[in-house]
Order: structure tokens, then C-alpha cells, then sequence
């Protein structure tokens, strides 16, 4: 059985996008700073179809989670804002369970990426991406809601931070205003330049 | 000339206190845990006239500070909740610069802490503190407020957070909405059990 996972980029005063995300902006303002350790990686580019790039510590992190990932849970706006910029090869290589209140038939993309509609709750999304995982690891890819309601209720064993060396000074956080206190056990600390990876295990 | 620092245990969330912080809860609700890693330090006994005490590397982090600051700059809620459980010798041991609108006359405590009433703004008394520290750092201690607006300005040169493995789900940020971006430069990352030092200098 695989273990439920988060692993997301943030800036040190942990907002997963900058301020004004919408349509065309799809990370926000500066957002896209958070991410620029990996668009250069061997790894991420095969994933998009590029060959080459930069292999390493940072790229074998990137590998790591491609390869644990079975499946992948998602709110229904981070699909949406993402649908179009993802294009007909998705970056995820795996079923996509989108929560969501609308019923819609599954989306079946190239590169082995299906989104699969789920209307009766995030816990009911959850089961059905275990269950598509198998051995492998469910990633919970966001947005802020569906992790913070995942996590509040328990079903998270894992939570991965690529801290970005800046502060964006708004935006979404992760972790906005959990509600509860969550006890974590570090598990990795991994100093890339550019980037430091923080890993930890949900105590339970 | 020494540098600004802020130096600073938080939650993985962001959180420097928990929630409902007052008088008799200082570091609201499970913000003690954040300071859990100091409290059985050699460094940070002696400060608190204790003796004995671990020694390693988070206690060669807790010496450093010590030895590198000169002076401190905090806010006035800070120094009215921290007045009474700090008592005769407080665990500065270098002059203080509080920020207040209410003036009043200098307070000298034992072992080497003075507080000074600063009432007119965040930057004089910086000014202050730079002028008492002399070739030391001056560190900004808090409360968020402070902090937040000193890092805003680019007054700020060096931030360090003591990274806790835990979500207090709520409380006080740091940089709860700084409002600007600021680009960091990662300097130093430190993992030890039960907390990771992350230390990023301002780039200007």
C-alpha cells in the first residue's frame, strides 16, 4: 500500500502561488519563481516532452516522485486553470481523480493522464486514487483547500516543501488557516541551490 | 558595521505563536513547541542563568546569535507580554530598542539588558540600535509587526527560521501579508533533530 503524499514548492513565507492567479496567470504574480528550480531538470522535461537538461540531486527528487506516484487527487479550479496550459500530453502520466460538484464523463489524454469527476466529496476521491495506485503513492496536487481538508482529516502520511529562496508577500498558501495542530517527524533535508528540500512524515 | 538579522523558530505553517496569544500564554496555543529544540541548550541556560545543558550544533546556532548580536529591536506588545515572565535579567544581555507610541523613561535590568522607549517609529529605532551595537548585528526579535515592516523597507539584511516539524494550524505569522517580494539567497541550511535552521540573506 502506497502512502498519501504533498509535495509542493512554496516561497519561505509559504505561499504555493503569488498574488492575483487567474486565467493566463495560472501561478500569480512572481509565482513562477517557485518553480524555476525545475524547468531546467532532465527529469521534468522528459515529462513535457523535451529531451535533455540537468541532472542531480534536485532532478533525482523530481524522478523520485514521478516514479512513486500511481495516481493523483486535485480541486476542481487547479483543474481548470490548468486544463488548457496542460495541453493534450498532461504532465501527470497517471489517473487524475478532480474534485468537484459538477458530473462530467472522464477526460482521457495522451501519455496515459485520465481525469476522472468526482462529485461526492475529496475522501470519496481519495479512496478512488488509492485504489487506482495500487502499490504507488497518491499525490494530492492541490489546490489549498482539497490538501488542508486532506490533511486536517488525517489522510496525509507525507508532506514534501521545495522552499523557494523568496518571500512573495501574498498569494495562497497551503496552508492557510489549518485549524489544527499536526505533529511531523523530518524525515530529509536536501540543500540544492536554488531550492531546499524539506521532507516530513505526519505523525499519527 | 554588523548586519540586520531576524532569527526566529517557526511552524512549518508559517506560524511564530499559535493562536489566542495573551498574558500567561505568551506563545498561544502549542507555540512553546516551536522553542522545544532551545530549552535544553548549554547556551541557552547559561542566558537564563542555568547551568549545564547539550552542546552540538543547534547549540553552536544558539551561541552564535548570542555572541554575534549587539543590540535588539522588538515591538511593544512584545515587550509587554514578555516584562513580567523575563523578570530581573532578562535574557538579552545587550541594550533593546522597543517601539511604542508612549514614552517613558529608559529601563535597566540586570546582566547587561536595558530597554529603550523608541516613539518615533520603526526606523529611528533601528538607527539606534545600529549606533549601540556598533561593528555587532542588530537582531529584530519581533512581534510580526515589526519584523514585517523593517523587511519591507530593505532594512533587513540576513533572515534565519528555526524550521519546527509541526502545524500549528493558526496563530501569528511572521510575514502574514508582507504586500512586496523580496529575493533571498539561501546561505546556510542546518538539519538536526527536531528542528532545521534555514538561513537566506536579503538580496537588495
Amino acid at each position: 500500500m502506497g502512502k498519501v503524499t504533498i509535495d509542493m514548492s512554496m516561497s519561505l513565507d509559504g505561499f504555493v502561488t503569488g498574488p492575483n492567479d487567474g486565467p493566463g496567470q495560472e501561478l500569480g504574480e512572481g509565482g513562477m519563481q517557485l518553480h524555476e528550480w525545475i524547468f531546467g531538470l532532465a527529469g521534468w522535461r522528459k515529462r513535457h516532452g523535451l529531451e535533455g537538461g540537468e541532472t542531480g540531486p534536485n532532478d533525482d527528487i523530481v524522478e523520485e516522485a514521478f516514479t512513486d506516484v500511481g495516481a493523483v487527487v486535485m480541486g476542481r479550479r487547479m483543474f481548470e486553470l490548468g486544463e488548457e496550459p496542460w495541453g493534450d500530453d498532461p504532465p501527470f502520466h497517471a489517473p487524475v481523480f478532480v474534485v468537484t460538484h459538477r458530473a462530467r464523463e472522464p477526460l482521457e489524454r495522451e501519455g496515459g493522464t485520465t481525469f476522472t469527476f468526482v462529485t461526492d466529496g475529496v475522501e470519496s476521491a481519495l479512496d478512488q486514487a488509492k485504489k487506482a495506485a495500487g502499490d504507488k503513492n497518491v499525490s494530492i496536487a492541490g489546490g489549498a483547500e482539497t490538501a488542508q481538508q486532506l490533511v486536517g482529516a488525517g489522510l496525509v502520511d507525507e508532506i514534501q516543501f521545495h522552499v523557494a529562496p523568496l518571500l512573495l508577500g501574498g498569494g495562497k498558501r497551503l496552508f492557510e488557516e489549518l485549524g489544527t495542530q499536526v505533529q511531523l517527524e523530518t524525515t530529509r533535508v536536501i540543500d540544492s541551490p536554488g531550492v531546499t528540500h524539506l521532507r516530513f512524515r505526519v505523525v499519527k
